[in-house]
Protein backbone atom coordinates (compact mmCIF):
# COMPACT_ATOMS: atom_id res chain seq x y z
CA UNK A 1 0.00 0.00 0.00
CA UNK A 2 1.35 3.73 -0.74
CA UNK A 3 0.66 6.71 1.34
CA UNK A 4 0.02 9.75 -0.27
CA UNK A 5 0.14 13.08 0.83
CA UNK A 6 -1.92 16.01 -0.50
CA UNK A 7 -1.31 19.85 0.34
CA UNK A 8 -4.89 22.06 -0.54
CA UNK A 9 -5.96 25.70 -0.92
CA UNK A 10 -9.72 26.33 -1.04
CA UNK A 11 -11.89 28.66 -0.71
CA UNK A 12 -14.45 27.39 2.38
CA UNK A 13 -17.84 30.10 0.86
CA UNK A 14 -19.59 26.58 -1.38
CA UNK A 15 -18.09 23.66 0.82
CA UNK A 16 -20.45 22.63 3.90
CA UNK A 17 -17.10 22.40 5.34
CA UNK A 18 -14.05 19.43 5.69
CA UNK A 19 -16.24 16.45 6.42
CA UNK A 20 -17.78 14.21 4.11
CA UNK A 21 -21.75 14.57 4.49
CA UNK A 22 -24.37 12.71 2.52
CA UNK A 23 -25.74 14.97 -0.09
CA UNK A 24 -23.50 18.17 0.53
CA UNK A 25 -20.70 19.12 -1.27
CA UNK A 26 -17.94 19.18 1.15
CA UNK A 27 -13.90 18.85 0.70
CA UNK A 28 -13.50 15.86 2.21
CA UNK A 29 -16.44 14.14 0.08
CA UNK A 30 -15.39 15.97 -3.31
CA UNK A 31 -12.29 14.36 -3.08
CA UNK A 32 -12.42 11.27 -1.97
CA UNK A 33 -15.46 10.80 -4.75
CA UNK A 34 -12.54 12.17 -7.10
CA UNK A 35 -9.76 9.76 -5.73
CA UNK A 36 -12.32 6.52 -6.12
CA UNK A 37 -12.95 7.41 -9.96
CA UNK A 38 -9.14 8.45 -11.00
CA UNK A 39 -8.00 5.26 -8.74
CA UNK A 40 -10.75 2.72 -9.09
CA UNK A 41 -10.84 1.75 -5.19
CA UNK A 42 -12.47 3.07 -1.80
CA UNK A 43 -10.39 5.85 -0.35
CA UNK A 44 -10.55 7.07 3.20
CA UNK A 45 -9.18 10.40 3.14
CA UNK A 46 -7.93 11.62 6.46
CA UNK A 47 -7.68 15.64 6.97
CA UNK A 48 -5.28 17.54 9.77
CA UNK A 49 -7.68 20.23 10.31
CA UNK A 50 -11.97 19.98 10.32
CA UNK A 51 -12.03 23.35 8.76
CA UNK A 52 -16.02 23.97 9.20
CA UNK A 53 -18.55 25.91 6.81
CA UNK A 54 -17.10 28.98 5.07
CA UNK A 55 -13.61 28.03 6.51
CA UNK A 56 -10.80 28.45 3.80
CA UNK A 57 -7.75 26.53 3.27
CA UNK A 58 -4.33 27.89 2.40
CA UNK A 59 -2.52 24.73 3.64
CA UNK A 60 -4.48 22.02 4.31
CA UNK A 61 -3.09 18.66 4.74
CA UNK A 62 -4.26 15.19 4.10
CA UNK A 63 -3.54 11.99 3.12
CA UNK A 64 -4.96 8.42 1.86
CA UNK A 65 -3.96 4.94 1.52
CA UNK A 66 -3.94 3.43 -1.78
CA UNK A 67 -3.06 0.29 -3.89
CA UNK A 68 -3.21 1.61 -7.18
CA UNK A 69 0.60 2.36 -8.95
CA UNK A 70 -0.80 5.83 -10.79
CA UNK A 71 1.79 8.39 -11.25
CA UNK A 72 1.61 10.88 -8.84
CA UNK A 73 0.80 13.80 -11.96
CA UNK A 74 -1.95 12.29 -13.05
CA UNK A 75 -3.68 11.29 -9.12
CA UNK A 76 -2.88 15.23 -9.33
CA UNK A 77 -4.55 16.27 -12.63
CA UNK A 78 -7.55 13.71 -12.17
CA UNK A 79 -8.09 15.26 -8.50
CA UNK A 80 -8.22 18.46 -10.11
CA UNK A 81 -10.75 17.81 -13.22
CA UNK A 82 -13.08 16.57 -11.30
CA UNK A 83 -13.01 18.98 -8.54
CA UNK A 84 -14.23 22.71 -8.28
CA UNK A 85 -12.12 25.40 -8.95
CA UNK A 86 -12.56 26.69 -5.72
CA UNK A 87 -10.16 24.16 -4.56
CA UNK A 88 -6.11 23.74 -5.71
CA UNK A 89 -3.65 20.52 -4.93
CA UNK A 90 -0.99 22.81 -3.70
CA UNK A 91 1.22 19.09 -3.58
CA UNK A 92 1.43 16.03 -4.11
CA UNK A 93 3.96 13.28 -2.76
CA UNK A 94 4.22 10.06 -1.63
CA UNK A 95 4.62 9.71 1.89
CA UNK A 96 6.21 7.20 4.39
CA UNK A 97 3.74 4.51 5.89
CA UNK A 98 2.35 5.41 8.77
CA UNK A 99 2.17 8.52 7.82
CA UNK A 100 -1.43 10.22 8.78
CA UNK A 101 -2.37 13.80 7.96
CA UNK A 102 -4.14 14.40 11.25
CA UNK A 103 -2.31 12.20 13.98
CA UNK A 104 0.92 12.96 12.84
CA UNK A 105 0.64 16.49 12.63
CA UNK A 106 2.53 18.57 14.86
CA UNK A 107 1.26 21.78 14.83
CA UNK A 108 -1.36 24.10 13.03
CA UNK A 109 -1.17 27.38 12.17
CA UNK A 110 -4.62 29.48 11.75
CA UNK A 111 -5.28 33.64 10.54
CA UNK A 112 -8.28 35.17 11.08
CA UNK A 113 -8.51 38.64 9.15
CA UNK A 114 -10.36 41.29 10.09
CA UNK A 115 -11.69 44.52 7.81
CA UNK A 116 -12.67 47.50 9.38
CA UNK A 117 -15.12 48.17 6.41
CA UNK A 118 -17.26 46.08 4.11
CA UNK A 119 -15.17 45.39 1.17
CA UNK A 120 -17.05 43.80 -2.36
CA UNK A 121 -13.47 41.86 -2.98
CA UNK A 122 -12.85 40.05 0.79
CA UNK A 123 -16.73 39.45 0.90
CA UNK A 124 -16.87 35.83 2.65
CA UNK A 125 -12.96 36.13 2.95
CA UNK A 126 -12.70 38.53 5.79
CA UNK A 127 -15.07 39.95 8.42
CA UNK A 128 -16.07 43.22 9.08
CA UNK A 129 -15.57 45.14 12.40
CA UNK A 130 -16.88 48.02 13.70
CA UNK A 131 -14.85 48.40 16.35
CA UNK A 132 -11.74 49.69 15.11
CA UNK A 133 -9.52 47.11 17.53
CA UNK A 134 -6.55 48.40 19.68
CA UNK A 135 -3.72 45.70 18.63
CA UNK A 136 -1.70 46.22 21.56
CA UNK A 137 -4.65 45.35 24.03
CA UNK A 138 -5.48 42.52 21.81
CA UNK A 139 -1.95 41.21 21.91
CA UNK A 140 -2.23 41.70 25.70
CA UNK A 141 -4.45 39.29 25.95
CA UNK A 142 -3.12 36.98 22.91
CA UNK A 143 0.13 36.54 24.69
CA UNK A 144 -1.88 35.06 27.24
CA UNK A 145 -2.76 32.20 25.55
CA UNK A 146 0.71 31.26 25.02
CA UNK A 147 1.64 27.37 26.85
CA UNK A 148 -0.20 24.69 28.04
CA UNK A 149 -3.73 25.72 28.47
CA UNK A 150 -7.45 23.90 29.07
CA UNK A 151 -9.12 25.70 25.95
CA UNK A 152 -12.39 24.26 26.61
CA UNK A 153 -13.85 28.00 27.77
CA UNK A 154 -12.37 29.31 24.35
CA UNK A 155 -14.61 26.52 22.07
CA UNK A 156 -17.72 24.46 21.27
CA UNK A 157 -15.93 20.93 22.35
CA UNK A 158 -17.08 18.58 24.15
CA UNK A 159 -14.54 16.65 25.96
CA UNK A 160 -12.98 14.11 23.13
CA UNK A 161 -10.20 11.23 24.23
CA UNK A 162 -7.75 13.84 24.36
CA UNK A 163 -9.65 16.43 26.22
CA UNK A 164 -9.71 20.04 26.04
CA UNK A 165 -5.87 20.88 26.42
CA UNK A 166 -3.49 22.10 24.12
CA UNK A 167 -0.21 23.92 23.66
CA UNK A 168 -0.53 26.94 22.20
CA UNK A 169 3.56 28.25 20.59
CA UNK A 170 2.36 31.85 19.24
CA UNK A 171 -0.60 33.87 19.24
CA UNK A 172 -0.71 37.88 17.88
CA UNK A 173 -2.13 40.49 16.06
CA UNK A 174 -0.47 42.30 13.61
CA UNK A 175 -1.49 44.74 10.93
CA UNK A 176 -3.19 43.55 8.02
CA UNK A 177 -4.03 46.36 5.41
CA UNK A 178 -6.28 48.72 7.22
CA UNK A 179 -7.82 45.64 9.13
CA UNK A 180 -6.04 43.08 11.32
CA UNK A 181 -4.67 39.81 11.31
CA UNK A 182 -5.13 37.51 14.29
CA UNK A 183 -2.34 34.62 13.80
CA UNK A 184 -2.03 31.66 16.12
CA UNK A 185 -0.23 28.33 16.14
CA UNK A 186 -0.61 25.28 18.40
CA UNK A 187 -0.32 22.05 18.62
CA UNK A 188 -4.45 21.25 17.86
CA UNK A 189 -7.14 22.97 17.98
CA UNK A 190 -10.76 22.27 19.58
CA UNK A 191 -13.91 23.12 17.35
CA UNK A 192 -14.22 26.59 16.91
CA UNK A 193 -11.37 27.48 18.84
CA UNK A 194 -10.18 30.12 16.69
CA UNK A 195 -13.26 31.52 16.23
CA UNK A 196 -13.87 31.93 19.82
CA UNK A 197 -10.82 33.38 20.30
CA UNK A 198 -11.28 35.97 18.14
CA UNK A 199 -15.12 36.60 19.39
CA UNK A 200 -13.79 37.22 23.05
CA UNK A 201 -10.85 39.37 21.64
CA UNK A 202 -13.71 41.72 19.83
CA UNK A 203 -15.90 41.39 23.08
CA UNK A 204 -12.21 42.74 25.14
CA UNK A 205 -11.76 45.55 22.56
CA UNK A 206 -15.26 46.53 22.71
CA UNK A 207 -14.42 46.84 26.58
CA UNK A 208 -17.25 44.66 27.54
CA UNK A 209 -14.45 41.90 28.87
CA UNK A 210 -11.62 42.84 30.80
CA UNK A 211 -7.93 41.49 30.65
CA UNK A 212 -8.84 39.54 33.21
CA UNK A 213 -12.41 38.31 32.81
CA UNK A 214 -10.49 36.80 29.61
CA UNK A 215 -7.59 35.02 31.06
CA UNK A 216 -10.18 33.67 33.96
CA UNK A 217 -11.23 31.84 30.88
CA UNK A 218 -8.05 29.88 30.31
CA UNK A 219 -8.19 29.02 33.98
CA UNK A 220 -12.02 28.42 34.55
CA UNK A 221 -12.72 27.06 31.32
CA UNK A 222 -16.64 26.86 31.57
CA UNK A 223 -18.17 27.50 28.43
CA UNK A 224 -21.01 30.60 28.94
CA UNK A 225 -22.16 30.74 25.63
CA UNK A 226 -18.76 32.60 24.35
CA UNK A 227 -19.52 34.72 20.83
CA UNK A 228 -18.32 33.30 17.66
CA UNK A 229 -16.80 35.43 15.14
CA UNK A 230 -17.43 34.22 11.57
CA UNK A 231 -16.50 31.62 9.65
CA UNK A 232 -15.42 33.46 6.50
CA UNK A 233 -12.39 35.25 8.11
CA UNK A 234 -10.08 32.39 9.03
CA UNK A 235 -8.06 30.19 7.31
CA UNK A 236 -5.93 26.94 7.83
CA UNK A 237 -2.68 28.97 7.12
CA UNK A 238 -0.24 25.48 7.13
CA UNK A 239 0.30 22.41 9.16
CA UNK A 240 4.12 21.05 10.55
CA UNK A 241 4.72 17.42 10.80
CA UNK A 242 8.41 18.30 12.39
CA UNK A 243 8.55 19.79 16.11
CA UNK A 244 10.52 23.18 15.76
CA UNK A 245 12.28 24.66 18.41
CA UNK A 246 11.96 28.02 17.07
CA UNK A 247 7.91 28.37 16.92
CA UNK A 248 7.23 31.35 18.38
CA UNK A 249 5.77 34.59 17.75
CA UNK A 250 8.68 35.95 16.00
CA UNK A 251 8.82 32.94 14.20
CA UNK A 252 4.95 33.28 12.14
CA UNK A 253 4.90 30.41 9.23
CA UNK A 254 5.35 31.87 6.13
CA UNK A 255 1.70 33.30 4.90
CA UNK A 256 3.05 34.08 1.61
CA UNK A 257 -0.26 35.53 -0.81
CA UNK A 258 -3.30 37.09 1.09
CA UNK B 1 -27.96 70.45 -9.13
CA UNK B 2 -26.33 68.61 -6.86
CA UNK B 3 -22.79 67.21 -8.20
CA UNK B 4 -21.73 63.80 -6.11
CA UNK B 5 -18.95 61.72 -5.92
CA UNK B 6 -19.02 57.90 -4.71
CA UNK B 7 -15.34 55.70 -4.37
CA UNK B 8 -16.20 52.19 -5.71
CA UNK B 9 -14.76 48.72 -4.69
CA UNK B 10 -15.75 46.27 -7.31
CA UNK B 11 -14.92 42.52 -7.97
CA UNK B 12 -15.07 42.21 -11.71
CA UNK B 13 -16.00 38.95 -12.73
CA UNK B 14 -19.65 38.92 -12.77
CA UNK B 15 -19.83 42.36 -14.58
CA UNK B 16 -19.58 42.79 -18.29
CA UNK B 17 -17.13 45.80 -17.43
CA UNK B 18 -17.94 49.48 -16.77
CA UNK B 19 -19.32 50.49 -19.47
CA UNK B 20 -23.32 50.48 -19.71
CA UNK B 21 -24.39 48.16 -22.67
CA UNK B 22 -28.40 47.20 -23.32
CA UNK B 23 -28.97 43.60 -21.58
CA UNK B 24 -25.29 43.12 -19.56
CA UNK B 25 -24.62 43.37 -16.20
CA UNK B 26 -22.08 46.49 -16.04
CA UNK B 27 -21.22 48.70 -13.24
CA UNK B 28 -22.14 52.16 -14.43
CA UNK B 29 -25.37 50.27 -15.90
CA UNK B 30 -26.45 48.74 -12.33
CA UNK B 31 -25.74 51.88 -10.44
CA UNK B 32 -27.51 54.37 -12.69
CA UNK B 33 -29.95 52.09 -12.39
CA UNK B 34 -29.92 51.96 -8.89
CA UNK B 35 -29.66 55.69 -8.60
CA UNK B 36 -32.09 55.70 -10.76
CA UNK B 37 -34.78 54.11 -8.33
CA UNK B 38 -33.66 55.74 -5.24
CA UNK B 39 -33.04 59.47 -6.52
CA UNK B 40 -36.50 59.32 -9.22
CA UNK B 41 -34.81 60.92 -11.35
CA UNK B 42 -33.13 59.94 -15.04
CA UNK B 43 -28.95 59.96 -13.86
CA UNK B 44 -25.96 59.62 -16.45
CA UNK B 45 -22.82 58.59 -14.36
CA UNK B 46 -19.43 59.29 -15.46
CA UNK B 47 -16.22 57.13 -14.06
CA UNK B 48 -13.03 58.15 -14.28
CA UNK B 49 -11.98 54.95 -15.60
CA UNK B 50 -14.08 52.09 -18.06
CA UNK B 51 -12.66 49.38 -17.03
CA UNK B 52 -12.90 46.15 -19.16
CA UNK B 53 -15.09 43.10 -18.28
CA UNK B 54 -13.79 40.97 -15.70
CA UNK B 55 -10.94 43.70 -14.58
CA UNK B 56 -11.51 45.26 -10.86
CA UNK B 57 -11.22 47.91 -8.91
CA UNK B 58 -10.36 49.01 -4.96
CA UNK B 59 -10.60 52.70 -5.50
CA UNK B 60 -12.92 53.68 -9.12
CA UNK B 61 -14.57 56.97 -8.35
CA UNK B 62 -18.05 58.09 -10.24
CA UNK B 63 -19.94 61.26 -10.51
CA UNK B 64 -23.21 62.12 -10.82
CA UNK B 65 -25.09 65.36 -10.79
CA UNK B 66 -28.95 65.15 -9.54
CA UNK B 67 -31.63 68.02 -8.24
CA UNK B 68 -33.27 65.50 -5.55
CA UNK B 69 -32.00 66.95 -2.07
CA UNK B 70 -32.05 63.16 -0.60
CA UNK B 71 -29.14 62.78 1.92
CA UNK B 72 -25.81 61.17 1.15
CA UNK B 73 -26.49 58.47 3.26
CA UNK B 74 -29.60 57.66 1.98
CA UNK B 75 -28.26 57.36 -1.24
CA UNK B 76 -25.38 55.14 -0.82
CA UNK B 77 -27.46 52.99 1.15
CA UNK B 78 -30.09 52.94 -1.51
CA UNK B 79 -27.58 51.81 -4.08
CA UNK B 80 -25.88 49.56 -1.65
CA UNK B 81 -29.42 47.55 -1.57
CA UNK B 82 -30.09 47.59 -4.83
CA UNK B 83 -26.70 46.43 -6.61
CA UNK B 84 -24.87 43.04 -5.96
CA UNK B 85 -23.02 42.17 -3.44
CA UNK B 86 -20.01 42.13 -5.41
CA UNK B 87 -19.74 46.08 -5.41
CA UNK B 88 -19.14 48.32 -2.10
CA UNK B 89 -19.70 51.97 -2.12
CA UNK B 90 -16.25 53.04 -0.16
CA UNK B 91 -17.60 56.97 0.00
CA UNK B 92 -19.79 59.37 -1.01
CA UNK B 93 -19.46 62.87 -0.88
CA UNK B 94 -20.62 66.23 -2.31
CA UNK B 95 -18.64 67.52 -4.94
CA UNK B 96 -18.05 71.20 -6.09
CA UNK B 97 -20.06 71.78 -9.31
CA UNK B 98 -18.12 71.06 -12.48
CA UNK B 99 -16.81 68.00 -10.83
CA UNK B 100 -16.74 65.23 -13.39
CA UNK B 101 -14.73 61.75 -12.29
CA UNK B 102 -13.93 61.28 -15.64
CA UNK B 103 -12.40 64.79 -16.77
CA UNK B 104 -11.06 66.27 -13.20
CA UNK B 105 -8.78 63.44 -13.01
CA UNK B 106 -5.08 64.14 -12.88
CA UNK B 107 -4.12 60.79 -12.31
CA UNK B 108 -4.85 57.25 -12.31
CA UNK B 109 -3.16 54.19 -10.33
CA UNK B 110 -3.45 50.53 -11.64
CA UNK B 111 -2.54 46.85 -10.21
CA UNK B 112 -2.05 43.75 -12.07
CA UNK B 113 -1.14 41.04 -9.45
CA UNK B 114 0.60 37.70 -10.99
CA UNK B 115 0.85 34.82 -8.99
CA UNK B 116 3.64 31.37 -10.14
CA UNK B 117 1.03 28.66 -9.38
CA UNK B 118 -2.73 28.34 -9.20
CA UNK B 119 -4.54 29.26 -6.39
CA UNK B 120 -8.29 28.61 -6.01
CA UNK B 121 -8.23 31.56 -3.55
CA UNK B 122 -7.17 33.88 -6.08
CA UNK B 123 -8.96 32.43 -8.62
CA UNK B 124 -9.99 35.44 -10.94
CA UNK B 125 -8.21 37.69 -8.77
CA UNK B 126 -5.07 37.51 -9.74
CA UNK B 127 -2.90 35.18 -12.96
CA UNK B 128 -0.96 32.61 -13.11
CA UNK B 129 2.37 32.50 -15.01
CA UNK B 130 4.62 29.71 -15.60
CA UNK B 131 7.66 31.61 -16.36
CA UNK B 132 8.95 32.85 -13.02
CA UNK B 133 9.89 36.38 -13.98
CA UNK B 134 13.19 38.56 -12.95
CA UNK B 135 12.17 41.46 -11.13
CA UNK B 136 15.11 43.37 -12.24
CA UNK B 137 14.77 42.77 -16.14
CA UNK B 138 10.94 43.86 -15.57
CA UNK B 139 12.50 46.95 -13.55
CA UNK B 140 14.29 47.99 -16.10
CA UNK B 141 11.80 48.05 -19.21
CA UNK B 142 9.14 49.57 -16.43
CA UNK B 143 11.72 52.24 -15.61
CA UNK B 144 11.54 53.38 -19.53
CA UNK B 145 8.03 53.64 -19.52
CA UNK B 146 8.08 56.31 -16.68
CA UNK B 147 7.64 60.06 -18.68
CA UNK B 148 5.67 61.50 -21.43
CA UNK B 149 5.26 58.98 -24.00
CA UNK B 150 2.63 57.66 -27.16
CA UNK B 151 1.46 54.53 -25.83
CA UNK B 152 -0.33 53.58 -28.74
CA UNK B 153 2.05 50.57 -29.29
CA UNK B 154 0.94 49.39 -25.79
CA UNK B 155 -2.37 49.58 -26.03
CA UNK B 156 -5.62 48.90 -27.77
CA UNK B 157 -6.42 52.15 -28.66
CA UNK B 158 -7.61 54.16 -31.83
CA UNK B 159 -6.33 57.52 -31.28
CA UNK B 160 -9.41 59.44 -29.83
CA UNK B 161 -9.50 63.21 -29.46
CA UNK B 162 -7.17 63.37 -27.21
CA UNK B 163 -4.38 61.21 -29.26
CA UNK B 164 -2.46 58.80 -27.81
CA UNK B 165 0.09 59.86 -25.74
CA UNK B 166 0.05 59.97 -21.80
CA UNK B 167 2.52 61.25 -18.91
CA UNK B 168 3.57 58.08 -16.63
CA UNK B 169 4.59 59.10 -13.40
CA UNK B 170 6.03 55.85 -11.56
CA UNK B 171 5.78 51.83 -13.45
CA UNK B 172 7.33 49.21 -10.82
CA UNK B 173 7.57 45.40 -10.37
CA UNK B 174 7.64 44.95 -6.55
CA UNK B 175 7.09 41.11 -4.67
CA UNK B 176 3.47 40.28 -3.83
CA UNK B 177 3.88 37.16 -2.02
CA UNK B 178 5.47 34.47 -3.97
CA UNK B 179 4.17 37.06 -7.14
CA UNK B 180 4.53 39.78 -8.60
CA UNK B 181 2.73 42.93 -8.60
CA UNK B 182 3.17 45.96 -11.44
CA UNK B 183 1.94 49.62 -10.29
CA UNK B 184 2.03 52.13 -12.44
CA UNK B 185 0.34 55.65 -12.11
CA UNK B 186 -0.14 57.97 -15.27
CA UNK B 187 -2.47 60.94 -16.44
CA UNK B 188 -4.17 58.78 -18.28
CA UNK B 189 -4.56 55.25 -19.70
CA UNK B 190 -5.24 53.97 -23.58
CA UNK B 191 -7.61 51.26 -24.07
CA UNK B 192 -6.34 47.67 -22.57
CA UNK B 193 -2.74 49.80 -21.78
CA UNK B 194 -1.79 48.28 -18.43
CA UNK B 195 -2.64 44.30 -20.10
CA UNK B 196 -0.57 44.92 -22.83
CA UNK B 197 2.11 46.59 -20.78
CA UNK B 198 2.04 43.59 -18.87
CA UNK B 199 2.31 41.37 -21.48
CA UNK B 200 4.99 42.58 -23.18
CA UNK B 201 6.84 42.65 -19.81
CA UNK B 202 5.93 38.68 -19.55
CA UNK B 203 7.42 38.42 -23.38
CA UNK B 204 10.43 40.31 -22.16
CA UNK B 205 10.64 38.10 -19.16
CA UNK B 206 10.24 34.74 -21.45
CA UNK B 207 13.11 35.83 -23.04
CA UNK B 208 11.20 36.95 -26.61
CA UNK B 209 11.43 40.47 -26.52
CA UNK B 210 14.60 42.64 -26.16
CA UNK B 211 14.54 45.58 -23.92
CA UNK B 212 15.17 47.81 -27.09
CA UNK B 213 12.59 46.03 -28.89
CA UNK B 214 9.96 46.93 -25.91
CA UNK B 215 11.37 50.48 -25.60
CA UNK B 216 11.20 50.76 -29.23
CA UNK B 217 7.35 50.02 -28.61
CA UNK B 218 7.61 53.54 -26.85
CA UNK B 219 9.84 55.77 -30.05
CA UNK B 220 7.71 53.79 -33.46
CA UNK B 221 4.01 53.35 -32.02
CA UNK B 222 2.89 50.82 -34.40
CA UNK B 223 0.31 47.98 -32.78
CA UNK B 224 1.54 44.79 -33.99
CA UNK B 225 -0.76 42.13 -32.26
CA UNK B 226 0.86 42.70 -29.06
CA UNK B 227 0.40 40.17 -26.06
CA UNK B 228 -2.45 41.26 -23.81
CA UNK B 229 -1.99 39.73 -19.94
CA UNK B 230 -5.68 38.98 -18.89
CA UNK B 231 -8.55 41.10 -17.69
CA UNK B 232 -8.56 39.07 -14.41
CA UNK B 233 -5.38 40.44 -12.55
CA UNK B 234 -6.10 44.12 -13.25
CA UNK B 235 -7.32 46.45 -9.98
CA UNK B 236 -7.82 50.47 -11.02
CA UNK B 237 -6.51 50.88 -7.22
CA UNK B 238 -7.38 54.72 -7.29
CA UNK B 239 -7.86 58.36 -8.62
CA UNK B 240 -5.94 61.35 -7.87
CA UNK B 241 -7.76 64.92 -8.54
CA UNK B 242 -4.74 67.22 -7.40
CA UNK B 243 -1.75 67.15 -8.92
CA UNK B 244 0.89 65.70 -6.50
CA UNK B 245 4.75 67.01 -7.19
CA UNK B 246 5.59 63.86 -4.90
CA UNK B 247 4.08 61.49 -7.29
CA UNK B 248 7.13 58.40 -8.39
CA UNK B 249 7.93 55.21 -7.43
CA UNK B 250 9.16 55.85 -4.04
CA UNK B 251 5.37 57.17 -3.26
CA UNK B 252 3.07 54.77 -4.30
CA UNK B 253 -0.48 55.25 -3.43
CA UNK B 254 -1.87 53.33 -0.55
CA UNK B 255 -2.62 50.03 -1.41
CA UNK B 256 -4.23 48.80 1.55
CA UNK B 257 -5.51 45.48 1.75
CA UNK B 258 -4.95 42.57 -1.04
Amino acid sequence: MRTIRLTLEYAGTRFHGWQRQPGLRTVQGEIEAALRTVLREPIALHGAGRTDAGVHALGQVASFRCAGALPLGRIRSGVEALTGDDLTVRGIEEAPAGFDARHSARARHYVYLLLDRRSALWRNRAVVTRVRPDPERLNAAATRLVGDHDFAGFSCATADEKGTGSRVFYAVWTPWGRGLAFRIGAVRFLHKMVRCLVGSSLELARGRLTLDAFEARLTRPERRGEPVAPAAGLYLASVDYDPSPAWGPDCLPPWPVL
